[in-house]
């Protein structure tokens, strides 16, 4: 199956060398096997393997030529041909980039740039012309929806900058994702973006604090189901634990609520079924002392009930937990009052 | 010594007695082998038995006569003399409080009240006349020191309403701390509490959020060692820990620090020596939506760097973590701003 999947990028890549070639334009087709762009894990979720990077250096590159790479597939050291998961052309690009150091990594999607929020929330919302690798992750993670930001990890981990642009329409300048380092926040905010699709498990004990024990018995039982939770806010007697609701079911929810009332045995328990996060995310953060407080004046003034509020050691984002229903609300506040004027 | 320090309790309850009666007054020498004030654990680290209440409740009172009991100890099942471990007396006030439903329990203690914030910090500080029990808890976490709020447990248990007064000047009202049922909040804050003694560690891991196996594994580690946490704030790619710092040495925190580094191999780790939690406790803080904004606002103006900021589930305080220098002033512009107008 991974083979036949792999067949048709590598045939594809064929022929626009030759149709390249044929125009006059010095194309070289190269492929994995030709690289020894090297992966591991099952066949159809391979993951690249670190001596990928040291392979990729050895390759002599031409000025005055282009290469032409199938996407989606490596080899694995048996010269079995694995694909990645999903986005695999992404991670392709990605390990090609950093393997050959590259000034710009360009990425074409199907939009003209990365939006200051999501199109379905705010109307023709403004493109994002340019945000830290680490704004994206953290935007990524509430549900922008561009690319799966795992995808662009090697080219991360290179160093490399990436120019997401559309395919449609590649004279638009898109978006730029750059290293931290040198990065200088020139808007108040990057972005906003809001996951709908959150639980939190509230539990309340006397004394609760006083233990690592608590804790550490909550992670066994999650552990064992094979469920990772996302945040843990703690006030003194209490612990908000919250999960995307991907990971669960309505059985394993009860199975997971019975355990803990057995092993913990908390003064209450609450299952809060529709939580929804927003993430505002600015690299400068951290020397705007008054954002976060100029961010939550005009939510409290729409009669928002803010469950959490999250300003973690990062210090380029501020998560807010509201119930789902109030998530679109919170974001077209916060774009009204602090992006659309900018 | 268990038996010793009890001893001098007793032999004083019973000196007041007969003073008592030799005024006039009839009153009755009552003990803990008298009612049946069952304890349990080490002997100089006790904890009460319910069975305790049981005993309590089969006492005959009479209204012409005032009970003297010996306080910080009580009897083990074996008929042992045992005492509590510190703020016995409250303890055992709060036990007999319960036992014998009182309408009101009086804590008598060396100020006129409990204060809307810290009297080294804040020159005379307005009294707080009511709170809940909660509130109370919430603001001891973080450095009220009048009492020690566990030895209310009892009391709070029973929801016997608690009068903090001084012994020295009874006649003023101090302060009356009562169950959350009926309670309406009259101010914008109940108070303010500050504990400088914290500290925390950062921990950053690319994907860290995948996995509750992180987690696990750090609680592994910290239990391990007998080690408590306070609080675990998290971003996408990172999570800071927060300690007591009584609970930790320099040498534990080493061996702590490379056990992580072992086993979890973070990105980054660092550790915050001077942490401190500053909480600000509302009951009814969940209806004044724009509380939170309003308070981080003159805190960002005075350059203040925040750390943390959590608003958990309970929704009767905000947590506001900063660097240990910043404690005092945060806790000024706080009762600047919404305590002395009030």
């Amino acid at each position: 199956m991974a083979t036949f999947k792999a067949h048709g990028e590598r045939l594809n890549a064929m022929l626009i060398t030759k149709i390249l070639n044929h125009q006059g334009i010095k194309t070289r087709f190269l492929e994995p096997k030709d690289v020894g762009l090297i992966v591991t894990g099952t066949p159809n979720n391979a993951e690249v393997n670190p001596e990928t990077y040291v392979n990729l250096k050895r390759i002599k590159l031409n000025k005055d030529e282009r290469i032409i790479f199938p996407v989606f597939y490596g080899i694995t050291p048996a010269a079995h041909i694995a694909t990645f998961s999903r986005d695999g052309s992404d991670i392709t690009g990605a390990i090609l980039a950093r393997g050959f150091n590259a000034n710009l990594y360009e990425n074409f999607t199907d939009v003209d740039a990365i939006f200051y929020s999501n199109p379905h929330i705010i109307d023709h919302p403004k493109p994002i012309k340019k945000m830290t690798y680490q704004e994206m992750r953290e935007l990524s993670y509430a549900g922008f929806s561009v690319f799966h930001d795992e995808a662009l990890i090697p080219a991360i981990q290179g160093e490399i900058p990436v120019n997401v642009k559309n395919t449609n329409a590649p004279e638009k300048t898109g978006t730029l994702i750059v290293p931290e380092e040198g990065f200088t926040a020139k808007k108040t905010i990057t972005g906003i973006a809001g996951g709908k699709n959150f639980a939190a498990l509230y539990l309340r004990k006397y004394m609760l604090n006083k233990g690592a024990g608590f804790t550490l018995k909550l992670m066994e039982i999650f552990n064992r189901h094979h469920v990772s939770y996302e945040h843990m806010p703690s006030g003194i007697d209490d612990l908000t634990v919250i999960f995307k609701k991907d990971v669960l079911n309505d059985q394993l929810i009860d199975v997971i609520c019975n355990e803990i009332q057995t092993s913990l045995n908390p003064d209450q328990m609450q299952w809060i079924d529709d939580y929804a996060i927003t993430m505002v995310v600015c690299e400068g953060m951290k020397d705007k002392l008054t954002l976060c407080a100029s961010l939550l004046y005009p939510i409290g003034k729409k009669d928002i009930s803010i469950q959490m509020i999250n300003q973690g050691a990062s210090q380029i984002s501020i998560m807010i937990g509201t119930r789902r229903k109030d998530k679109e609300t919170v974001i077209k506040t916060i774009y009204d009052n602090f992006i659309a004027e900018d």
